[in-house]
């Protein structure tokens, strides 16, 4: 008799003990292959990982095992060619490739699932997926980082307000505000880098929660599929997804920091700021007024930082008050990760190019910058040089930059003779009123002075160097264990 | 020459001002048919309504417009038969019809989108889609309502303990627990109906932001459309979401709601428990544990209010700060109400199925509620009838407690003289000792007393069955609306 | 002996049963009393009805009652006059106004807790307070939308850019635009209302968790109150919290209205829209930058959007997989609802004025109106008058843009001949070309057009008026209550 | 003339440029000194450290540093005795403590704020506050930890049921169980050593967005204050928040640990699972159920999740689509972060004294271990290890189960011959049928075998005595710089 088909009432590989078969509705709701089929490609690596190791322990006969293996490898090129077909009746990936496994290689195939739960075997497949999907992340961030850092070098002097409040505060050079989000991704890499460890931990071996009741050998399906380390608790492992939070929180953050870019971006491209064109290639139309060239990308990464919120916070619920060990709220974990990877992922290469071919327009934000009273600051720390403490500096420029709104004048408009009602030692002692003044007055650390930024552009390039050699390790660590398994690597 | 076609080097429709194709990753990242076609229904019913305006008004001619309403009512025809080819270059399910329906007619299909905005466009579909959704929610919440009181009339007399805490507290009916859900049900269904009647206003007209400069009669479309109003400003109403807030502010708090029945639907079916068994149909299996008969339904219900919940907040996070009128960020509104429809749909669909087949073990809930000491408060209401302050006969009976615990006795266990140690009152005069005392002592409104049970029950009824009237009544207005324009109902 | 003192080791109300004190952390974790000492009014109130109930039911005795009500009155004279001592030790408002009128008057304070629990005590103290802030928020939504009418009174002619994805798009009037926000606010009142409606619900006599065994009189409470109904189940009644989600939500989405509105005086007040400048009292300087003059005001109310959406999750949150029925998890109820009322409130009193003194610099928005191609789908329409199919018409006008912006030129450059290129129609008969042109052409309902829009100012000044009324209708009901108890009104 | 004082119409350190007061809601409003007074220690410190590198660089001479540091060391002093008067009108921590030792020391006090802006020293503030929360955090996680196991040492052997799904699944050690919790802990931890990492960079010279002008050396303040680094970007140091949603974010998880703990505590000492009691100490009762004895703490942990979660989400609101540099909107940075600490801080004390006193009963979990078929997977097994393939072996178990369901026996009771009915193997050798054999099957890293489960306390107590150390060390780096800048330590 074939095992499992007709022998159980419910047609479900778990259902020798049921009399009755599940509810159409419960399978649709029930059913995770409609998404965790992403899982595939993972799911028989930690197959074919867990049925090395059961023959290597003896646990199965060595040609059950193989034939095992090659049915998986089989199964994998279906696959890639389009033609698995993936049935809702097999309520997820794991049973769906067991249940296409028997097809192929008969009762074997009822070894494979020696030693291992479904609760396991998920969390080594999303695992094994998620930190594939960290490393695409962090190439995107290099990429975009390296966009805003070839911005940098392709203005280094530009001159822009420097905004506090939205008011123009003090000359910048677009450059140092290029490189401001190159610290902002930087630490996202971090993030994503901290989030990778704490992902690449083999659960393979917890069983349904306890462990399992066979001479298995973890470390070995761990060294296979390339994790850093076992997890040390097998309750803790079928119900740990901290790796997903981790994943969606630092995804947030990294949305945070996107959006605070496309606002600016929508802004710059607007009429009123007048400091960016986007390129038609970047840009879109309007269907009833037709001189509209509109910054869809940019609106599209700001509001898509909605999504990536609600998947955490989505996530966080999920978690919340679980008892151990698995629950099926569990299930839930998946969709938020897939579309925030997917989110992420196509705002990280549209906006490379979108950068690049960006024009900025320098000359009006230079004239931008010089307008707004932005030197108000160096008048007032003029005063300071000269002895007054800032306090009063501060108090004195504030009296004239209120005399020069009335009476419709910049900074440099003022005579002596002005300034010399406000302070002799500004009518002595002409001060700095220029934009350049003020950037060249900021040579420190960190500061917009020009040198300081080319120095920061550098230390940049080299950082950014050095995150791409760290996603290209660990790429290679992935790639080997595709090649280690005897599969071709993914795309 | 064709016009729009080759004319636009970005082969857009509105791509007359363009010199440059726009990137495929803006292409793919900007289209939004992936998941609008699911508006493809009320797209074509708001271009109908729209194109007899037109017509009416004598801004096309009638025969243009009838043969822009021939032209959709074949397109809905092929969609309806699985023929329509969605494609990601029409960007939008608008520009898709659009453009079929330029091949289907001819130049004439250029004229259906005078007078119109994709804006307004756009907020008339999601609003007529928003409308039917809600409907099929209410539906669904009077469904899982009645199952609920079908489930109060089984046991009308069934006693278990109620809980605060977690810890029994006092007896109750099963039905009065059962009713404590149809109670927040029913306040579901009125925030729907309050939704509904913010949906069902029309924004047709209001163009790309500013109203149109054609003579359009906006009380028509709306007429027409089944709306109630008209939406009163122009930059208002193709910007306002509210709606789609409202719909999801409601959805989470009816998954609220239900995320706490499911707990105790999962807690219940537990050995520890005993209370609930539910059908093989409605449970599921473990792929390594053999006994395992585990209620996955219940464990979705409560997870997958982790999706609705980051859904609302996704929303909230889109409009926050956005400067008027429509911004793509906009485009983000849908999937979030698309998938808590799906969600909340499935959900309570199946949830009355599954209560009806559900075993409840009453004589097991029983004797829970005869232990724990639930009759506690009766006793000390029983000493302040006789004349004690309320705290005292507190006090009392809490050292009684203390004392049986101490002693491994229950309270219907003690000797009339263990009650005079604690006192007089309580050896000279029996105190109430059975479940069935307390459940009869508490005939008040909205008490568990059997006969007020009763008639909360009737009162339920009668109150669903207004609720179910007013969902066919409305769902009766969107049929008329259908026929009016001369479409299939679907489905 | 003192019931209660040194009979409960505890030292607790509740101490009965135990035998060791509570643990001081404890205690600080568990003590309510730091926030809901803001309910002491309401509980009082709650108090005083249901002493009077429980007399007229000959519960207790007049002469108690009486004592109890002129007990309960003295103290909320304490707390008004700032002599009411609220201690830690206490737990909560509840049992601090218990411990205090038995220090007034000695033990029949004892008999208050007759027939109650501080399950539904709270319920009712909360619902109480609420209703109050509803209106307080509501007569708030009020006044603002006035501050806007008035602005749009003000400036009834005004014309100004319309944006779409912040690209200017068609002329607008200022008052059009100051209208689009009352139109939300009218919403958000209409959500308030229907939160009143759920919010004024007596859950009063529902005692712990099942009823009470006391022939009490929840109608006779309820009226009382000034509830508008009772609670059908004892069980949801004390578990209930979803008018505080129903605040959260309705605050959530004014939040959401407000910071879009703030978002827009940010930018206006820049220097680079240059649309509006605050008034010195409404804005704030910098520390260092002595020119600075910033829009704090309009950023804090786009900041403290987060923390409404924050407490809005967080109730969601705490409510998730919550069992029946009263939980302490819902002590977290209140602080989120206090917080976002705080903040609502004083935006709500700070944007009147600071609306009516801020200077609109009508003359550049004027011309900013008039610059960016803003009447070009105005060009398309006038071809369609003409004859032309709008996709044809907006593929020329389009390429009509295309060439301005390379040959630098605005639409009213054009000569004839250039237009003539383009369309033999616009060189013959020249199309609309100024921002006023674009205005009347949008004469309709909901349009911009002055008319509409003046006829939509006097409808919004009804709408406020009738919504005015309602609130002062309610707040007279509120006032009602106060009276009927003997309670000077708040404030 | 007393610099500011009248000199100003406005009052403010910043009004030179204004012309009328703030408006007094605009003050309540904008004042932060409610709670960023919570950073007064911190706000000295930074400007001890700032004037010393003052005179050090020759920016302002030693006798006037040497004043204001004494003066700063005054003030300090002041608050520390509870002396000081933090004032509304002072608008926030910084302007207050200067406005304070204007009045101490005179004039030099204006000098302090010379090349500083609150923009950066805000931002370096609070990051000295959150080190320091982080350490006491992370201190409070370690102590949790050791409570957990401590737990797990004091019931090496005590077995109980494993659940999944609610269900009973296999049995499992407590010290297993409490184990995993401390793995869940050990990953809090990992995320706070991030935390730490990314807070301890200085913004301290970052001026008001775009650097200084005088020479500073922010190397030297940083050194001073014990931060690990400087801040590589102005704009970049000024605006960032990211440190305060790491450490909101990290709260959150943690919260979701502690949630399922409290989860399982609340129900654990239930009637119906009966597996825990909490001692008098750590239990409440309730004002009208006598008998009621609560788990209000493990209530109050899981409810107060909530809160966190929201002040999380509350923290991306505010961040998202802000434009650089500093914005008001920021202000909204602290309060959640203040909040979460002292919710996590006060959890964290009370969980230690609660689980050492809590009593649980072993024996009962050990019944419970017994019974619902907690073996048939190890009867699967059983018949694996005699040549069957898993799934075929499950089939015939589950169909063991059914029919003991039916029969209303135990696996135990079954005789060889009912064992035959199902499989000949079984009768012929009897399969493992106690919990201790399935124990002791599952010696296996990870597994709940006593063996690895006493192997897994070791290295999670050395994994604990080395996060012991890694808080202790930072701690006495946070000693040394109080110390450094002639402070005492806080508490």
């Amino acid at each position: 008799m074939e095992i499992g088909q007709g022998a159980t009432p419910a047609g479900k590989l778990w259902g020798g003990r049921f009399s009755r078969p599940t509810d159409a509705l419960v399978d649709e709701m029930n059913a995770s292959i409609g998404f965790d089929r992403r899982l595939a490609r993972q799911d028989i690596m930690g197959s074919i990982a867990h049925a090395r190791m059961l023959a290597r322990q003896g646990i199965v006969d060595s040609a059950d095992a193989s034939s095992i293996e090659a049915g998986l490898r089989l199964i994998l090129a279906e696959i890639d060619r389009g033609e698995y077909e993936f049935r809702v009746e097999d309520e997820d990936i794991h049973l769906s490739v067991e249940r296409r496994l028997r097809q192929l290689i008969g009762p074997p195939a009822g070894r494979l699932h020696t030693a291992r739960s479904r609760n396991d075997q998920v969390a080594t497949d999303f695992r094994l997926w998620t930190r594939e999907a960290i490393l695409q992340i962090a190439g995107g961030i290099v990429a975009s980082s390296r966009a805003l850092l070839e911005l940098a070098d392709r203005y280094p002097d530009a001159i822009m307000p420097g905004y506090t409040h939205v008011q123009r505060a003090q000359p910048v050079l677009l450059a140092h505000h290029a490189l401001a989000y190159v610290e902002m991704l930087r630490r996202d890499l971090d993030r994503l880098r901290d989030t990778y460890r704490r992902t690449n931990v083999s659960p393979l071996g917890a069983g349904a929660l306890a462990g399992v009741t066979y001479p298995i050998d973890r470390e070995y399906t761990a060294t296979l599929l390339g994790f850093d380390g076992v997890a040390a608790n097998s309750l803790d492992a079928v119900s740990d997804r901290d790796f997903a939070i981790d994943f969606l929180a630092t995804c947030s953050q990294l949305m945070l920091h996107l959006s605070r870019l496309a606002e600016e971006l929508v802004y710059w491209s607007s009429s009123e700021f007048g400091f960016a064109e986007f390129d038609d290639a970047f840009s879109t139309g309007s269907s009833i007024m037709p001189q509209k060239k509109n910054p869809d990308v940019a609106e599209l990464i700001r509001g898509k930082t909605g999504r990536v919120y609600g998947h955490l916070i989505g996530m966080l619920t999920v978690g919340k008050g679980l008892p151990l060990a698995y629950n099926k709220d569990l299930q839930e974990d998946k969709e938020g990760v897939f579309d925030s990877f997917d989110t992420v992922d196509i705002i990280l290469r549209v906006l490379p190019p979108m950068l690049s071919t960006t024009r900025f327009r320098v000359e009006h934000m230079a004239s931008a910058a010089a307008a707004g009273f932005t030197l108000a600051t160096d008048v007032a720390d003029h005063l300071v040089r000269h002895g007054l403490p800032f306090r009063e500096a501060h108090e004195i420029v504030g009296r004239v930059v209120a005399y020069c709104v009335i009476e419709e004048k910049d900074l440099p408009d003022l005579t002596a003779a002005e300034w010399g009602q406000f302070s002799p030692l500004l009518a002595a002692s002409p001060p700095p009123l220029t934009p350049a003044d003020a950037i060249s007055a900021r040579e420190m650390p960190g500061g917009t002075g020009s040198r300081h930024v080319a120095a920061a552009r550098e230390a940049a390039r080299r950082s950014l160097d050095e995150w791409a050699g760290w996603v290209a390790g660990r790429s290679d660590d992935v790639a080997d264990t595709y090649r280690r398994l005897g599969l071709d690597l993914p795309r």
